[in-house]
């Protein structure tokens, strides 16, 4: 039996302040996946799954003196953050329940039975959405609530009707234990068995899971290295799983000359913001933003060097974060042709932000490539541009993202072509504004080309639930056989009918 | 350069008939995709994609004759079955042109800013579809229309907006070029370039292709060996793609001792039917069934063998496949406790179907898990169980399939609990009926758990869209700059505004 400890640690200091598990060997994982594999045939009431996601919520908010406390303690983001995500975790869970109430993620087509059809007879198929089973969530570092136990692909899996085995995040262990044991009790309190949802720690834990037999498939928020391997490991299964992974993101934006002339000091210091936020340790922060050379740019910078220089210091939400983020940024600024105009560092154990910045040319280096990748961290690079043909050769070397931005003016001649360019680097494309902050909303996408995300689906927004579901037809059923939904008549979920879309 | 030939054979004889092509080399396979690439954008246009899959339905009307003849010459089909198949391929690309033009599968949802929103203010977000960009299908033997060329991966593909490089199947290259030429025919005549669907020629082929850097997503029908060397392929790539694999498939069949005693005799030759339609080589074709043991059961087996003495003798796909079937046979009669009922052999060149019969518990046997593996070709096995646990035992030892068939009487106890077991299973499952024949239509699933597919998406049916896409969300962008169907307004496209669905 394994009984390596797992610490919770204070994310200021970098001290251990308590155990507060052992990490899962592989036969506590087995017996984990077992007992949510059992107890997922009680999650097929959809009534009953919306009653415990509220009540999941309702219990969160009660325990959240004590989660935000303890988050902050791990995470160091902040008391003000923490309890702004956490009212994000809770309507996010809230939302999901009406989704399940409202039933349109079910999909369900119905085609009567037609011995008249051409080319051929129909017969009777009715087609819906069931759950793939057990998934298995990798917790995110950075939102201890909105990515992690109590998170999206949590939410989102239990609301498709799928029981759900988590993989704690080592950066908040303690935070995880008290929002799983909210979710379980939540889960008793409506008449589910508590295995509905676990918890498990360690990182041979999540090796184990996703490689378990019983497993359906899995969400990962988490680094490009880490979350290849576990896609690597998903698709060597003998059966292989989906494994929706968001992995990174370099969020590029290009600020266009004459934005640049209109707004220099305001995109500057929003950028100052956006890249600062949360001490830079967001997947949608803008970490690297084409600006034109010249006037307006040089204007842009200096609001942006104000900002940067103005913004605290604080610090990251662990030491190895903290010791990769120092030297991504020392590695990048000893770059030829790099400059520093705000250079980051070390403030005691907490960190300042900095910022880099480059001709645009440079970036066709070869040597310059590290320029094109994230680096966690609250650091961005400029990229200073003469021409539209050295933006074209940038984003013509960027891999996906999960959004792109661009700043210009409503009016302008190349705005459309700009946009249209933009669109297959992201899933998110904005006009104005910056990337950090993805509202939960129907239409958010949160996804984008590899290696933003693994597969093509959203861990945000209410389309993140059609991640954990498969389609089933039944053909020639009896309707007394049928689920509910099926059936003819009026059942209260939109369906498309005989080729009509019905609400 | 590669210069080695492809030949048309004629499966009747086996003899080569002709020399059609030659295999596309590396560079071939890059031309290809390259020119399909660069054509890729003139298929935004939704009208225009419209018009091209009906142009190419008429196009392969207007080629019937040759294509069916050539068809038959190189599959012995028939030209009955085959002139219903180009019927149910033409359906199939009119079809995607009603859904290109209704535009539902564009998913739209549009949530208006709401500064007041609730836990945060919320931007202005408008979410759709955009194709994934270049779609690799891979043909099927066993359909040198439905699914080949002209097929649905293909249809669906185009409709979602993806240029296609179609890989032949080497069962019918003079077919598939003939198809080919068609759809390029059609392709220029509404104005479109001809490189948004080319072909290639050759295993090797496949292999660069799905592999290739601008490839965004592969569609395959086939075997499992083939399918998932295809798969591993595409998981393993840098940037990896989907991969919607239809590989293989049992479709087992439960018969219960109430519809046996009813129905026996109806039971054994409609099962007969199936199992023989198409020579079996169909994926859909029941492979295995469960019947009870005793009086009843004897009944249907009876009528079961006296269909397959009657049912004729004819030509395999290929001289492969002949082989594969004799010896597949062969290998599963010789086990211990299977008995031959009919046994399969030759016919000159052809073939004569044949059953197995073997009792439910020695399924539990490892020796005997053969017969849980799709043999392709007129054979099936009849496994006879004493009581519900031996089919639980037999089903508990199941992959997934695509399909899953019962047979009970409608009033009986066990029906609900039984098709709720063969749920897991299947993809579509059938009261009743038999698997083969899939019907075309919006709520078909044809695709279920691994090996059955290697997605969650289906290849027949409307929804078969959905796999060539993915969802790009705009935030903020001036409504003159968004593509039309996310402007506020009507618009004509079914779409979910501010939570609410709207026709």
């Amino acid at each position: 039996m394994n009984t390596t400890p797992v610490w919770s640690v204070d994310a200021r200091t970098g001290d251990r302040t308590g155990e507060v598990a052992v990490e899962a060997d592989t036969a506590a994982v087995d017996a984990a996946v077992r007992a949510a594999h059992a107890a997922q045939p009680a999650l097929a009431d959809r009534t009953l799954r919306a009653a415990f996601l509220r009540a999941a919520a309702d219990r969160l908010e009660a325990h959240g003196e004590e989660l935000i406390a303890t988050a902050d303690r791990e995470t160091a983001l902040g008391t003000g953050r923490l309890t702004g995500e956490l009212a994000r975790t809770t309507y996010q869970l809230r939302s999901f329940a009406d989704i399940v109430d409202e039933g349109a993620f079910l999909d369900v087509v119905i085609d009567h039975a037609d011995p008249k059809a051409a080319p051929a007879p129909r017969p009777d198929l009715r087609r819906w959405k069931v759950p793939l089973g057990v998934v298995g969530v990798f917790a995110a570092s950075n939102f201890p609530f909105a990515f992690s136990v109590p998170g999206g692909d949590t939410a989102s899996a239990l609301g498709a009707g799928c029981a759900v085995v988590v993989k704690a995040h080592p950066d908040h262990p303690a935070t995880s234990e008290l929002a799983a044991a909210a979710l379980r009790e939540a889960a008793v309190a409506v008449g589910l068995p508590a295995d509905v949802l676990a918890l498990v720690h360690g990182r041979q834990a999540g090796v184990d899971l996703v490689q378990h037999p019983l497993l359906n498939a899995a969400g990962f928020t988490g680094s490009i290295p880490g979350g290849r391997a576990l896609f690597d490991l998903a698709a060597a299964r003998p059966a292989p799983i989906p494994f929706h992974g968001e992995l990174g993101s370099l969020n590029p934006v290009v600020v266009t000359e004459q934005a640049a002339a209109e707004r220099a000091e305001e995109i500057g210091a929003g950028l100052a913001g956006s890249f600062t936020l949360g001490m830079g340790q967001f997947c949608t922060k803008p970490g690297l933003v084409l600006v034109p050379a010249g006037a307006a740019g040089d204007r842009l910078e200096k609001a942006l060097a104000e900002g940067a220089v103005d913004s605290p210091s604080g610090a990251l939400l662990d030491a190895r974060m903290r010791a990769g983020f120092l030297a991504g940024f020392a590695e990048r600024a000893a770059l030829p042709g790099v400059s520093v105009p705000v250079r980051a560092g070390e403030d005691g154990y907490a960190v300042r932000a900095g910022y880099l910045s480059v001709a645009a040319a440079r970036l066709a280096e070869d040597a310059h490539e590290v320029l094109l990748e994230e680096c966690f961290g609250p650091v961005t690079v400029v990229a200073r541009y003469r021409d539209a043909a050295e933006v074209e050769a940038v984003l013509g070397r960027l891999g996906g993202n999960l959004t792109a931005t661009l700043h210009a003016e409503p009016g302008e001649a190349d705005a459309a072509d700009l946009l249209a360019r933009l669109t297959p680097l992201a899933g998110r494309v904005l006009f104005g504004g910056w990337p950090t902050g993805v509202a939960v909303a129907p239409a958010m996408q949160h996804g984008g080309p590899y290696p933003a995300t693994t597969s093509t689906g959203t861990s945000v927004g209410g389309t993140a639930i059609e991640r954990w579901l498969r389609p089933v037809a039944y053909q020639g059923v009896p309707e007394a056989l049928l689920p509910v939904e099926l059936r003819d008549g009026s059942v209260g979920v939109p369906r498309r009918v005989d080729g009509v879309l019905e609400r």
